[in-house]
């Protein structure tokens, strides 16, 4: 045995000397200093325990953040849970950051993306799987007869969900210029600012 | 309209003119050519449908990977569904290339990761998160009553997944040298070589 | 001069011996192959010239993409020529896969982007550069008295240029569908697939 | 309307349960802290506004690089103008962490770059656009009868910009020591260190 | 001289302007402030001296890890220097986010890593050189007749260390659920953790 | 057992379905296909040995570079063995794509890198390292009096290496254009020209 420790006596020496520099194990999200373009920096690993790498309820938070689970921070993966209610949908949005999964858990959905050369559309039931790619603007409706319950996975810690109307409709961007980028008529821009709250 | 029209048509064109080219909205995997550091080369966009981005049955399939989804070539994601009977566990294993979450969809697991440090370790039922950092040494044992289904979700389309014991006992590697490298004794390396097939 | 003629010996040894392997100093993209997730593959090193990093005539060809450049490939930058026309748009798009920025050189314009609290809008003059972070729905109105020359650059050799208007109207999208994901009034949308040749 | 609207809450409800944290939309430069190896940390949102992602005169400034456009930060795009006198040169020089894209806006120049193996170099007119591979040694000069203006693009968001004769002769590197490893004559290097303010 | 004056002006003009933001040039660590994902924040240019980066004594010292050099900081690279007795070893191990290549200086050793389907392994002597990809499982033992002397090379410029035993039986991680995950009989676990100090 | 097995049996079947994909291991270059951004395509992992991850003598090979190790591809990280003659150098150059870090093995030497507004030099005895970061001007000469060896480290499997003196005078570079790019006297130029076979 006397051989492997001084071997190992090396190694201990290295984790000792180290003692003051985190390891890259992993970075958990220390909300406390800003946000870097690669993450939050680091919590001291001495403060870090299991719960930073948990969460408790994805029934009742819905998504497993960097927010909700800071041990998420630079891993790239997040996820969430999302009910659509019967005619229910998921509207028109876009994840500037992050490629989605979905898997069917109840019910019966119609998902799709859009690329300028074609519509991806499937109808999924339980146990089916589909993909958005980063960027591209997708939607889910609920097409069965009850519930939908779906789990989705973003291949970012941190995803940026951006809804369409939103986008157009909520804010101050004055009709004309909705109508001169968009092709849609001053009536309809006008009925979904009021709708939505937009101004402008 | 006319002005709209002039730009529009600017946007046509550069379509058109790229039409040689594949644009970056996706990057479907072809597994006619062989892998490279960042993935698949990408199947013609002319050949792509939205079967490329969805898997059918992950129930039985068990694994949502970029060989059952093509589409999920260079998104860094991709998902499993793992039952986990009374008593069982997923044991001891390693994603050298891929962060882990899961959520618990039924059952009560005991689920850890271990740095050189620390046991990072967590009792979860269902609607619980919890994740395993990229490269660690992780493992969920059924610790409730019934069995167990969990979803496993990866920062890679082509997780490695190795399990510990296959890695020391079910390869050629000399008894001799596991017992120097791993401190085991030689009868319960033999043993184990005998159980899970290895030889040396 | 004899030591130094020892050490760069060894370095056209060194030169020597990796005949076989390309350098990386460039990568010019090979059309021949498939795409793959990091780009094209490259063109033999002896057939590069240094026509492979040029594009002659930007006021023509408009675009100066890999497509356009192949040495571009790999390197993360283009550009593009836009003419937006008194009273004319570079109307509401994405680019899933690049930040755009912009230089004013003639006329005057008002340019914005969008995220789901704010509109980021300035008017712009000759002289004056606005950005446009990766992913986010922008636009840009000529809002001068002229004809608008704006140079744009992008952190992609292949950026994908995605019209609104084209990714809701110009594919088989039912109306139903885009009604319940957008808000859109079903008359607005069938209006607006007349005009842009979309069906269902 | 009533199913959207269920849905849409949801996703409310998640910019509301994020507020604490800041979205991935962008990454404005906050000065007050130190870089990191992947750029500045982030301006909180709230305090982000238009002007940050705009440089109001770049004839005057010449550069719109990060420290210039705070909203460029993390993209890894930046651009400059270069006015270059009858007869001037922009002289060899490199730019470690970026590649360039230029666009000849008026006049006549020279431009090319060098690898171990070969010169890449051409004349371009107004309209051409030429590339520099990252970190390749590289040079403009102005071939003909008038005063040439040219855009340059970066891969970064700050690049780093490298004078040759500024490396070798500016500063206190010793004379023998630049003899024996660039071949220059000891005449030639005190000469330049005198004309450029180097010691040694 | 006069147009190389007017051109160098520029570029002088430019490093003046930028002199509140740092360069691109390097990163060197600055251990006062808490790490980020892609490594720590960068130490004011001005401070940043030769000694940044370098270590003076890797005899001694035995690494050359960014902790050792603070230059080294968002390189991705760093050293170590080993030596292994006669019959001693570098016991199984694993580094999650960094290749290592070795080079034997003394001695012979073999050298081994294992995938789930094979183990690589060789017999190394003076000058050969050997590699372990990304964290995949290996080890060295000294197969020779004297000490070996082994230069290690890290695709990290931070690795972490993770010795299989350690991580098995050095901590509270409860004997069942190791018996359970690995395989092991519980007597060889209640040894093992005896020895290298684990409880539970 | 049985629980054990259960689930051991659905990662077997993991392994065999997954058959036709190869997995992330590791991405031996196939130098058959050419080079991507990203590196080499994979040879097919049932033709991958021990030996692609090997080089047998680097006292005479020099390099451990992707070409001599072929499963050095994708990792980044690789390997040269440099002699330094008395009175020798290790002249002038740049890595384009590389971090290097050396470790002298023999003898002393003294090794610098030049910033724009900064020379960084030490003297580095046998066990000293010393770090040039990416794309960086940096120099070694040997300042001993025995012949210095030198183990150097990069940041890429396949370093680009740019000699300056080659770069200026070994190709077909008007003397006029390298006149007015680097302020060299035409004599000079036309001497080193001559010198190391460089025409125009």
């Amino acid at each position: 045995m006397k051989m492997i420790h001084i071997i190992v006596f090396f190694f201990y020496l290295l984790s000792y000397t180290s003692h003051a520099v985190s390891t890259n194990d992993f970075c958990v999200a220390n909300f406390m200093f800003p946000k870097t373009p690669s993450g939050y920096p680091c919590k001291p690993e001495t403060n870090v325990t299991a719960d930073d790498f948990a969460s408790s309820n994805l029934n009742v938070l819905r998504t497993a953040f960097v927010k909700d689970i800071p041990g998420l921070n630079g891993l790239g993966i997040s996820a969430a849970k999302i009910d659509i209610d019967i005619n229910g949908t998921v509207p028109m949005h876009i994840h500037p950051d992050a490629s989605e999964l979905i898997i069917v858990a109840r019910g019966q959905i119609t998902a799709g993306f859009i690329t300028p050369t074609k519509l991806y559309e499937k109808n999924l039931k339980v146990g089916d799987v589909f993909v958005f790619p980063t960027g591209l603007l997708h939607f889910q409706v609920n097409t069965g007869s009850e519930n939908a319950i779906v789990y989705a996975v973003y291949g970012s810690s941190n995803p940026s969900i951006q809804l369409l109307f939103d986008l157009l409709f909520k804010n101050n961007l004055p009709t004309p210029i909705i109508e001169k980028t968009t092709l849609l008529d001053p009536s309809q821009i006008m009925k979904l600012k009021a709708q939505l709250g937009g101004s402008g």
